[in-house]
This record gives C-alpha cells, sequence and structure tokens, in this order.
C-alpha cells in the first residue's frame, strides 16, 4: 500500500493465473493449453512476417484477421473485435457494457476473473449459485440490472449450456448484454454465434488459446451486433491503439484459415477426453459431463487436496481450488494420449500407495 | 450509440494514430517508427521460441524480460513493469495513480493520447500551455492536485527538459506521481531513470517501439520505485494476466541485451536528424531543436496543411495536427539517410512547383 496507490488499485484483488513452472520434465495439465502445437501453417506466416517490417507498427484495424474470423462464421468484419487474449477482450467488454451503480450477474462457480474485472471497474455484482449438479439455473438469469456474463461451457465445472436456454436469457434482458465467454466452444456443441443476428444484446468472446493451440500468442475476439463492437472499438482506441502485434496478427490469421488441423485437432482431445472420463470413473471418480478440454472430477474417497498435492509431488500438475462446494475437485486439462496414459501411470501409483497405507 | 453503451464508452473520445496505409511505395515519416530493422538477434531468438511452445501460455510475470532492462538502468526486476507497448502501460498508469475527482496537468500541446485517457477513465485535467518556444513552463507543474503527466523530449515538439527542471516538478508535488514519458529519450539526452532512487513519486515510461526499432512487436515498461510498480502490477492482474505474447518477450529480451546495435543505430539516426536540420533550414524552415527521432518543422512562407497535402500526393506521408499553435508545422520522422534524400528530392520539386505558380 502507499499513498499514490489510486482508489482502483486498493479495491482491485487480482486475478492468480494457473502456477507457470520451469521444470520441463512436468506434465502441465493445469491451464486448459492445446497439447498439439499451432498449425504448421503458424510458423510460416510468422517467419515470412519477420522478414518484413518488425520496426513498423501492426495495422490498429486489424482488418484481416478480422475477416477471416468473419468468413469462418459467415458474419462480416464489422461484427468482429479482436483482442490480445480473450482476458484482453473481457476487460474491455466489463467497461464497455457494465456500469458502476448497475449489479451485473455471473455464477458463483465461474471464471474466477469476473469479480476480479467488478472490482477494478467499480461495477457490482451478484453470484448466482449453481444447481447441485453444476448446471445453470437459467431462470435466476432473467432481468438483470446490469447484465450478465458467464461462459459456455462453464469453467472449471465443463458443462455446456444448450442456446435454447440461452436464448431465453436473451429475451428476458433486452436492455442488458448478455456476454457468453466461449474459451472451450470448439470442444463442444453449437456456439451461440448463431443467435446474433437475432439479438443485438448478445456478446459473444473466443479466444485463439485453446482450440487454435495458440495461448503463447494472446489472441482473442468477440463477435456481435456492429454497435456492441463499435464500444468495444472506442475502449480499445481509448486505450491502446495497437494491442496485437505484426506476429500475433499473421499467425492468428493463418491459424484460423487452417480449418482442417483444426478440427483434427480438436476432435482428437474430444475423443481422448471421452476416454479419459471412462478411465477416471474405473479409478471411483465421480466426473461432471465435460463439453471442454477438460474434465472436472472428484474422487468418492480420496481428498482433492490430497491428489493434488501428490500428483505434484510426482511431477504431474492439474488445478485445485479452495473455494466451497468445489474443494474437493481437480480440473483437469486433455492432454495428448501420451500425457494422459502417462497421468494414469503416475495417478495409479498414488491411489495404490494411498490404499497401501490405509 | 446504442441503449448497450457504457458511460464511459459514450464519454470517451478515441485517439487517432497516424495513418497506416497499405501503399508500399509510400515514404512514410508519419509515425515516429525506426527506419532500421531491429537488432538481428531479434529475429533469432524469435525462430527459436517458435519451436518451443506457441501453444502454452507466456510468463504472467515476465521476469526475464525485466531482469535485462533493469540489468540495462542498474535496477532491480522490482523496479520494471513491462507492457502491451507503452500506451497499454501508460493507460494502466492512469488508472494506478490518477484519480477521479483530482485534476492532473500536462502540456496543451503534447502526445494526443492524455487527454483520451482521461475521458476514458474520468479523470479532470488542465492542460498547461507551452511557452512560445515549445519548452515547458515548469512552475505550472508544481503543486499539482492529482499528479502530472508530460513526455520527455515532448512530442510533437521533439523538445528537451533537462533533469533539473524534473527534479523541481518532482520536489514540489511529494504526495502526486509525476509521470515521465519518455519514448523518444533514447535520441536525447540523460533519462530521468536516475532519478527513481531518490523520488518515489517518479514513474518513468519507455518504449521498444523507437529506439529498439520493435513497433512490430508492441513491447513497452515503466520504470519507478517497487511501490509504483506493485500498483501497475496489480492493476494489470485485474485486467489481462499475460499482456506480453511468447515471440515479443524474446524479441524484447534480444533487443535489451545488443547494446552496440542500440547505439549504433540510434547514433546513426541523431547524425541524420542534425543533417536533415541544416537542410531544411536552407530550404526556408524555421526547425524546433529536436532531441528526438523526428523534427518538429515550420516553413516562412508555405502553409504546412498545403505541404502535408502535395508532399501525399507525391507518396510521401508526414504528420500535420489540425490543431491551433502548431497547424502550420509538420512532424517529421528522421528516416534513413536515403529516405531523407528521396524526401527532399520530393519536397525540392514541390517547394519549386510553389514558386513558379505564385
Amino acid at each position: 500500500m502507499s499513498k499514490f496507490w489510486s482508489e482502483a488499485v486498493k479495491r482491485c484483488d487480482p486475478y492468480v493465473p494457473g502456477e507457470q513452472m520451469n521444470n520441463p520434465n512436468i506434465l502441465k495439465l493445469n491451464t486448459n493449453e492445446n497439447p498439439n502445437p499451432p498449425s504448421p501453417n503458424v510458423m510460416e506466416a510468422i517467419n515470412k512476417e519477420m522478414e518484413r517490417k518488425l520496426n513498423l507498427y501492426p495495422s490498429p484495424t486489424v482488418d484481416q484477421l478480422r475477416n477471416e474470423i468473419a468468413a469462418y462464421y459467415h458474419l462480416a468484419k464489422e461484427n468482429i473485435f479482436v483482442g490480445n487474449g480473450s482476458d484482453e477482450v473481457l476487460a474491455f467488454s466489463f467497461m464497455a457494457f457494465f456500469e458502476p451503480g448497475k449489479k451485473i450477474r455471473f455464477p458463483a462457480i465461474s471464471y474466477s476473473f469476473y469479480p476480479v474485472y467488478a472490482k477494478l471497474f467499480n461495477i457490482p455484482y451478484e453470484e448466482i449459485p449453481l444447481n447441485r449438479d453444476f448446471t445453470l439455473p437459467v431462470e435466476d438469469f432473467f432481468q438483470s440490472e446490469g447484465g450478465v456474463i458467464f461462459p459456455n461451457p462453464n469453467a472449471p465445472t465443463s458443462v455446456y449450456l444448450g442456446l435454447d436456454a440461452i436464448e431465453e436469457i436473451l429475451q428476458s434482458n433486452p436492455n442488458q448484454m448478455v456476454i457468453i465467454d466461449e474459451a472451450y466452444i470448439d470442444f463442444a456443441l453449437e456456439s451461440a454465434v448463431s443467435l446474433i443476428a437475432t439479438y443485438d444484446n448478445l456478446l459473444v468472446v473466443q479466444t485463439m488459446s485453446k482450440s487454435r493451440s495458440l495461448a503463447g500468442l494472446r489472441v482473442g475476439f468477440a463477435l456481435g451486433n456492429p454497435n456492441a463492437i463499435e464500444a468495444l472499438t472506442r475502449i480499445k482506441d481509448s486505450f491502446n491503439s495497437y494491442t496485437l502485434d505484426r506476429l500475433a496478427i499473421v499467425g492468428a490469421e493463418a491459424a484460423m484459415k487452417d480449418t482442417d488441423y483444426f478440427i483434427a485437432t480438436t476432435q482428437k482431445i474430444i475423443q481422448t477426453r471421452e476416454w479419459v472420463i471412462t478411465e477416471m470413473k474405473k479409478r471411483g471418480f465421480y466426473v461432471v459431463p465435460s463439453k471442454a478440454n477438460f474434465i472436472f472430477a472428484s474422487h468418492y474417497t480420496k481428498s482433492a487436496l490430497g491428489l493434488y498435492t501428490a500428483l505434484k509431488e510426482n511431477e504431474v500438475l492439474v488445478r485445485h481450488f479452495n473455494k466451497p462446494d468445489i474443494d474437493n475437485y481437480l480440473r483437469i486439462t486433455i492432454g495428448t494420449d501420451n500425457d494422459m496414459k502417462l497421468f494414469f501411470q503416475k495417478l495409479d501409483d498414488i491411489l495404490e500407495k494411498a490404499s497401501t497405507l490405509s
């Protein structure tokens, strides 16, 4: 604390991302990264761009990348906003659509960055408890005062909400923005993007960090009505003219264009996920039905914190949240088949030792 | 305008960066970029990093780059904050140190992003008129209510303020932050970094976009007391955990380490600048004494807007500000010797035509 700190610095409560360890031997299943490298076209595009002009500013409007994203979703460039990771897009969205004095709603168990943004921007919020099976209590999001935000699939629970329910929430909030944070949608079912033409209060936020294997490049985007995109652009142009660097822009373009690679790698992760769920159940875990690139699981007899600690000692990093209702769950990212075989090998050792000891 | 827009979107007045044109034949002297490519080590470092893990998140704390910057300035990592271009660092600084309800001060002729930030974050401000020779009226910055920010050298005037004057401003604002925006300092004289050990109300902001030839990579940084750096970190971690991507981090590290290249290229620009100033004077221009990688010049008889337009028609882009007191000036970035020879060739054609016509 210092006399120079603004009220914003004093009231904010920074987000703590999943641990990033320097140990190269660690099996990292804690931050929902994609185990596959990005499309080879990404590296090629970056190499080409490097030969050009790193000394010159990138495009402030990022038209070409926005066109690529628009083409993929059969939308127009005016429906697309791009930012430095979906976290930045979410921060701009809180500034653009939520208001100090008007209470917003998000699930009590959800992406833990939402309350962090709300505190930073002084936006009051209500945390809506999930149903006991971690599904979203849809009606509790009707008629909000200041807007609604939730991830779909939700994190860290991995539960997907159908578009019918999302439409009900949109219809019951005609004067508030409803932000659907689709970081994991490519491992799930239908995106809410198809509703953009009908609902001007819908903003869909996506990221290239998960399904496009580009967590290291920091590219996220929002899709919505041109009026909503204009609001985000006004905020961004009052904050930082160039949020994406030249290499991130061309890398993201190449990733967006390589649909074959995208489909092959996401399908593979879904396949591995289904196999992992079966294997977890065999080992006495309850696994929440997952539509993401991670699972959320609880052992019937062993404590999640104990398993987290034992796994970490064995160079496997998963995520544990020290939070009521979910403190006996582990969030485990789906890696490659080999990653998950190694995971089960270490998990089996731990479970075996535990049963010998008891 | 839309019913979904927040008050922040409505009140903000976005910054308009210098034009970025697609025409590859254009001689671009309008956004103060460095005409030299970055150190070859930058490309090598990026290539190496690409072979590694673009699918994994970058470091949220960016320790290694902060260590490199600290080493260059004989400071500690705790004195260094890094961000996605100095514009982002400035935005975070406005949030961290300035307060709605407390009036800040900056020069009336200055970086035009400052009023943009102030409007976005609802911070009241006073624009202090410069002296007639564009020097800073030092005493007008004493005892500010909410803090002080100005570039040194100033933009777009190119005028440098000595450290003695900066110390007076620091001493007369013991309870307010004084932010010195040193985007162009490497083309000038002494940096205020040497004052950090003495003044806990000083924040120095720098960028890799100019002297390190990395405008395309988006890396800026702040130097200050660990308490000030902690405030910026709290804001950043409440906004976006990873603002620098993996390639920007390693590229910036390599640029920071290659001191020989840095010195050679900045010295060359200074040399070219001095030659350009002489040549401008020969052609009837008044040139403000420059300590930056650009000059600010006004012709004794020809209008700046007319020259700007004629140059643009001849594929030379410089910057003209349609603003009282400076609307008869052109801001011209210093390019390579060849760039500037081409510039003078086209300028001479224009001046000759103009005198034939009159």
